[in-house]
């Protein structure tokens, strides 16, 4: 007999489209399991916006992902996850899980003198999540966080290459080495698309191969994990579907959207709703 | 005698904080009148949101102005001024005036050939607005735009000077220095803050001295002719007050204020209200 609540999807929340990265992970991660997307690209970036302003957006989207019968909320967003996660765990009596504690984990994972850098939003280095949970999961870790505003808009308008990336790269990337740093954490979802730069702009800033972690993938494992701890998984084996919500859809979505996504829509349902 | 509605305040709305360059230059050409802005600083940026979205927003903040008793309506926004400026005037009853003809007028009076140039949101671009004003006011003329999206970030990240603002300008320009302009236009209150670097950028690729206008002065100009006309100027001879109220009053708040303002914020009375 088929569970109903296992049969529900897995509901992922971020600020834009961004977190789109993570539906990726986890549909790799998890083929068979149903995944529904909120982008609240309304009123996206969270990232410069206040505690109080994030945690007003952050509950309402995270209610419609409830409506949605989301059996576990995965929440994309950095800013979100270092702002808001206890507070929206408490109110929604699901299992809740952001990005921070598994990048943060994996992270400490390949820093095998505790020297982390991470490059986030202003909002995620200010909330201080990132030292707090790697003080927590590593007591005597050294975290140097380099708020980097300027890569969403880069990532945004498809400006992934060329002179102006690179410099704005390297002006972020030249304290975190100086801080000889063992691991580079990329604390939001639009950095990745930027790795065929920040690569060889590390090494070369640094000399040294230092490892990147993407925690789209970090998270998607601890998904994994808990899904199957929690006796949550699809019974079903066929590929699971991801259907798309975002509250503007502007001219510029498909092409956005199959950027993160790393493919094309086709087949994808996507709704635009009004909150 | 006092006749209450001279003695209203100027209502000025915009996205965010870069409409206080317009309200230093209508505090600047209008020192007795007093302003209240609304900066919607929750939802900002406006410039990649959907019409009907950009639509939604400018008339909850339009009306917050109107409780607020404006005697007229300054749309400081482009994008708004682009997209909403009709069905503001007539969900109103006030004089409602926008950047994009004011901007459209000055850039004519400065191109012999009728070649502008304008710079703008991809919101703006899109409206097709200057190109319509533009053919309003002078049938012939010719419009070249560019769309030039990072501008916004790298103002509001105080990088003003540097070779990544320089290279992002400089990639903007040349499109327009090679349709050969007689005048460049800034469509959107935050270039005026890149004047520094534009004018040398501008020069070095078109080997001219082409104008630059700044559609913040423009706006000033035909406001206070508008107030003239009308019989609304106040009566008062002291200095007119300027009142904030945002939307969301982040930590970089002040800097931010006082950059677009270019004087210290003592003695503005700022207000947070939740739309």
């Amino acid at each position: 007999m088929t569970n109903l609540r296992n049969e529900a999807p897995i509901g992922i929340f971020d600020s834009g489209l961004g977190g789109l990265t993570v539906a990726r992970a986890l549909s790799e991660r998890l083929p068979h399991e149903d995944l529904v997307y909120l982008g609240d690209t309304a009123r996206t970036p969270y990232g410069t916006r206040s505690p109080q302003t994030v945690m007003n957006y952050a509950h309402a989207c995270a209610r419609v992902l409830r409506e949605q019968r989301a059996k576990v909320l995965v929440i994309a967003c950095n800013t979100v996850s270092a702002l808001a996660l206890d507070s929206l765990a408490g109110e929604l009596f699901l299992p809740v899980m952001g990005v921070v504690i598994p990048g943060a984990r994996a992270a400490l994972a390949q820093s095998p003198r505790g020297r982390v850098g991470v490059l986030a939003s202003q909002g995620t280095v200010r909330s201080g999540a990132y030292p707090r949970a790697i003080a927590k999961l590593q007591p005597g870790a050294q975290v140097f966080l380099e708020a980097a505003p300027l890569l969403v808009p880069l990532v945004e308008e498809g400006w992934l290459s060329g002179d102006v990336p690179r410099l704005a790269l390297c002006k972020y990337l030249e304290p975190l080495v100086a801080h000889d740093i063992d691991a580079l954490l990329l604390g939001c979802t639009h950095y990745p698309l930027l790795d065929s730069l920040l690569r060889p702009q590390l090494a070369a800033l640094s000399g040294k191969d230092i490892p990147i972690i993407d925690s789209a993938h970090a998270i998607a494992d601890e998904v994994a994990d808990m899904i199957e701890s929690k006796h949550l998984a699809t019974e079903r084996d066929d590929a699971g579907k991801l259907r798309i919500v975002v509250t503007d859809q502007g001219e510029d979505f498909d092409h956005a959207a199959e950027r993160f996504l790393g493919r094309s829509l086709h087949g994808i349902a996507v709704n635009a709703i009004d909150l």
